[in-house]
């Protein structure tokens, strides 16, 4: 399992004064950028320098409880399955302080070649990295 | 069925160019904010007047194809479900110049009292809002 | 003079609960998006297809005013200045409702080739686009 | 001076493929955020127990150099003067990597009760903490 904080920013709220639903992606996002960053390069590297992307195809998020300013996300993503051109993530958010479930998050994502979007088979050091972690 | 248009903004995309995944997040609730409209001063007037939210409890999201800067997306909104404390949103976002779904959103909302986050009743004047649409 | 109307959307305040600071300039893009639509195919296919764009080198922003959730900011944009390779715009933010000033930006961008990021001269259609609202 | 670093994120950045000029503030808010992070409950608590802000009433930036996808920008925050009732930062934004300056943004902030947005003295801890980095 991999692990990232990631503390709700002043404008993460919206006018309901919770963070905002579509925020909870954005937090997963930077778990796998951050999830990502053992390789060369980190992720950018990999959209910049390998035109590998992993566009998700699917996402099911079920929201539990809130996060507010002053809140810590703590970000748990497991590997639920690495496929031929895809990669199954669930990230578990909690608020850091006592650990209540705020959210789970099923990513279904694919390896693709970026500039045409066309899936591409999970390179082997992104498997190796998803199976050091998952 | 309700339908909105909303352009892709200049910074809705991402270093992959294309917009970003959760973006498509904050569309459908543009989308939302635009439905409920015809209610009394808005969405913004339950939220801030009457106390009033509908924080989603579950969605589901399937990414079929990209949007790009200059296009706009066209978000066909249907209800599927009304319930006693509950609504079930089916968006369908579609590029407006060919039609192209590119993506599929279930969301799942329930009426709450904001300021403690518990559930309502759906108000009567919301359900034949949606009753109007759906 | 081009004016431009944004609500501003539930996720746009911070914790506050008044637009976030730097939202401000995303509502003054939207009016300059806006403001460029005349052109064929409009702000995005400049960027797109013509490799040309308008980078801001200096910004200026009085606030004067919050804007809060179920405001409309209406962006009153003028053309103070078309040199051979800049422009300056000064944008006035105003409550919709009541015509209060809650903020004046002022922008200085320079016209660009975008994939190097030098000067070109501004273009002759934007010039005569800037000519006419100006 | 304080120092705070912060990697570009992949939707950071706009169509014309570098960060979007509106996060530069963004990321001089993140830099704040870190800087008050000393007081007891840090920056949150500060709003959410104290009712007290420092929204900005004077911004400016002079955008020297692109920030990319892969960068991490490194801000540099100088206090140039504290008044009675207000706080002037001086954020050099550098490229990590070489030192590059990327922005200079000087921002005037007052120090007020959130609640009314009305004039408050520079509490005492908050000048302490001030003076021991400016």
């Amino acid at each position: 399992m991999f692990v990232f904080h990631r503390p709700v920013r002043f404008a993460d709220v919206d006018a309901a004064r919770i963070v905002f639903f579509a925020r909870y992606l954005e937090y997963c996002h930077d778990a796998l950028e951050a999830l990502f960053a053992p390789l060369p390069g980190g992720y950018s590297a990999m959209i910049n320098d390998r035109d590998v992307g992993v566009p998700s195809v699917r996402i099911e998020v079920d929201y539990r409880a809130p996060l507010r300013y002053g809140d810590t996300a703590r970000i748990e993503t497991a590997v639920e399955k690495v496929g031929n051109t895809s990669v199954v993530f669930v990230h578990t958010l909690r608020r850091d302080a006592d650990g209540t479930e705020c959210a789970r998050v099923r990513q279904v994502v694919v390896t693709a070649k970026l500039s045409t979007l066309t899936p591409l088979a999970v390179p082997d050091d992104i498997r190796a990295l998803l199976a050091a972690g998952g």
